[in-house]
């Protein structure tokens, strides 16, 4: 019902109030990824380093005073990355930057020479002829520009995730793209890609925004230039872990608020704005908000493992929890860098939306205003999203996210402390109005 | 004398007042640069790329219609910089991303393995006691800020060089330092270091800015901290070669304004800023001076050979023209990456002030003021000062120079057209106007 009132209590009234006061250690989310990423670094799923965060954040749940911290097994690949070389052999030869995309074959050690054929987008090779590409490689050069919202990313990413495929039914032998990035910087972007059943496993890396100019300048000067790829993956059966701490609800500790992030990160940079940032968040946030009164419902942070590899660990909660989903009553995740929070977007049914702007008044000192009800809720959080809990999002400005993102340059120094703390902040007022609530988000 | 007249011929007065039409083809540099940087890409003093450059150099100035082109050939050392590995190796085990400096020792298989001492700056390792030192790994964390002038390179690049002498006189067994260079991103940044006679050769590298964070933290929770660094340099001799192409002077061909970049390039970009820009600048200038009317004096354009090794090619060049040193009325050169110019520097004696005054009034509808007469001329051309030949530069706005300047990072893209273009005017002008004057700058 529209005048349905949240229940505040008398701590998330002064949280509400003074969001400035609220957060006793304001840096407390900095301090955790900084942690994180200095004294583990990068944590690759199934990797040595990320057996070590997993023991890091069960530990550190503890310490921060959590009522339960528990961590849940579950199977993944561990693929590895090895050496990966580009080699222009005619008519110029030079090395270009280049990274092997996730979860792809590398190729013998002599590598895979040919010819390449130039595509604009993933639409246009899907449009060529087979003899057009057989026994050629592929290389889709479809560049990304920016805004707030990383909106290109779902249109670029495509070539990625299927290019592979797509240039391998037509007879390609291995796929190269243009890094899905907005930066100028020579940095290759990697990230997940995907095989499908019966279509030949092909190669498959990225190349640098300046090496995606460069090869194209070469093309256009020398169409019968010839590369070699030499890449060395490897895939190897391991185990990760979701990592998961509670904070008992003081009045209805059966329904269950979950705020997430994901422990693992590519391997290339630290993984400090993907997405040690949304861990050091989320984990502060649980901290934070005992310390200021025990929450009537239950708030539950998990930190996914292996989201980078294709939501893993997250289909494995889903899987363990199926039984008690219908008692989360409301599902969020920090995953998009360290930027400024600046919307609160929802997805609720009709009888929710007055909380969801009563929360937003809340969250409006901080900068942030109401979003038009069609939250994604994050990654790992959509596969709750497509089993019927209510997710919401706290958006950030991504404007710069995907100049970082899956490259090398992930670094904590690229992480503002102020903007985190915002991002803090956010997280610990919408947290405590939602697990204060008596709304219920599932209707 | 004061009053003393820059005679300007007509094909100057056109050039001064209309320096919009001044460029019959406005997009030569760019042209030249794209297609060094595209057709050969990084060109180490040395290499078989190297090679290829002086062959491409030459043959692009006789078809640009030069009087006279011949190459001149010097001896030096072809280092190569392999592959190189930092490796943390305890209690936070982890990769940190660097490179060699340029001219340094490997080490062997195994690399060198030990602790690591910081210090603020090479001043504050030259006050060190042996004992601080003995037997460890010396970090140089310093950081460079960025200006329009590059101003705080000098102040910084001592580390570069000078550090492995410093470190291995108080008993170090390498050297590592925090990238020379302004931007965060995670490339690190090479260059020359030097060794001393009689001072143990030990091996030196750069971290990037985002590494050296990195460590300085790590170091600052962890002192005790282990590294292991492993690098395979070598050092072969070769050969190398100054290119050099003129416009004979139409009345006074035996006096020589000398214009000049560098082309040669480090190894890890494909020296498009470094010194490509340089290179398309000063090539197009002869070119287009010459199609605009034969200047009085000869206009001689030199592409020095290694200046990255340490002028290698610049100190060929004065030993090779000793007897006719004399001859050089004035010299300059290009080797400050693809920045706009905003001000003309002289280094003349007061008879030749008015001359300048002079120029710099034809260079001011490009935006270009007159320095205060204490021009550098740039690294090649230093050579030539210090043997008493008038300098003069253009000086560029070099803000985002050192974001770039040897790393992978000095690609193409990073130059503006427009830019660029105005580089082009400002030398035509300034050349134009030094070939056709009477001063005799050498005063």
């Amino acid at each position: 019902m529209y005048h349905q009132k949240l229940l505040l209590t008398a701590a998330a009234v002064w949280l509400a109030t003074s969001p400035q006061a609220a957060v006793a250690n304001n840096q407390l989310a900095y301090q955790l990824v900084e942690e994180l990423t200095v004294e583990i670094g990068p944590r690759l799923a199934g990797s040595p380093e990320d057996a070590k965060a997993v023991a890091w954040a069960t530990n550190k749940f503890k310490l921060l005073g959590y009522d339960k911290v528990w961590t849940e097994e579950f199977k993944t690949p561990f693929w590895q990355r090895g050496q990966a070389r580009l080699q222009i052999t005619s008519p110029f030869p030079q090395s270009l930057v280049l990274t092997a995309l996730g979860g792809s074959v590398g190729t013998d050690a002599g590598g895979i020479e040919g010819s390449v054929v130039m595509f604009n987008s993933l639409d246009e090779l899907m449009l060529a002829k087979p003899e057009q590409v057989q026994g050629k490689i592929v290389f889709i050069n479809k560049a990304m520009q920016k805004d707030k919202m990383g909106s290109q990313y779902g249109s670029v990413v495509g070539a990625r995730s299927k290019g592979a495929v797509e240039a391998a039914r037509l007879g390609a032998k291995a796929l190269l793209i243009r890094s899905v990035g907005t930066s100028s910087n020579r940095f290759a972007h990697t990230g997940k890609m995907s095989y499908e059943e019966g279509v030949a496993k092909i190669p498959a890396a990225a190349i640098s925004v300046p090496d995606a100019i460069q090869l194209s300048k070469i093309l256009n000067r020398a169409p019968e230039a010839k590369i070699n790829l030499t890449m060395q993956t490897q895939t190897e059966d391991a185990v990760s872990h979701n990592v998961i701490a509670e904070i008992t609800g003081s009045e209805r500790p059966d329904e269950i608020v979950l705020i997430s992030a994901h422990l693992d990160s590519w391997d290339q940079g630290t993984g400090a704005l993907d997405d040690g940032a949304g861990v050091g968040v989320v984990m502060a946030t649980g901290a934070l908000l005992k310390k200021a009164g025990q929450p009537k419902r239950t708030v539950r942070v998990v930190l996914y493992g292996n989201e980078e590899g294709g939501l893993v660990g997250a289909r494995a909660y889903a899987a363990k929890h199926a039984s008690e989903l219908n008692k989360h009553i409301l599902a969020s995740e920090s995953d998009f860098g360290a930027g400024k929070i600046w919307q609160f977007e929802t997805k609720f049914g009709p009888e929710s939306l007055a909380s969801a702007a009563q929360i937003q008044q809340q969250l409006a000192p901080l900068g942030i205003k109401l979003g038009g009800n069609k939250a994604y809720g994050g990654p790992d959080v959509s596969v709750l999203a497509a089993l019927g809990v209510p997710v919401v999002s706290l958006e950030q400005d991504g404007t710069d996210y995907f100049d970082y993102h899956h490259t090398p340059n992930d670094t904590l120094d690229k992480i503002n402390p102020a903007d985190l703390e915002q991002n803090l902040k956010a997280w610990l007022l919408m947290t405590r109005a939602v697990a204060d609530s008596s709304t219920d988000f599932r209707k």
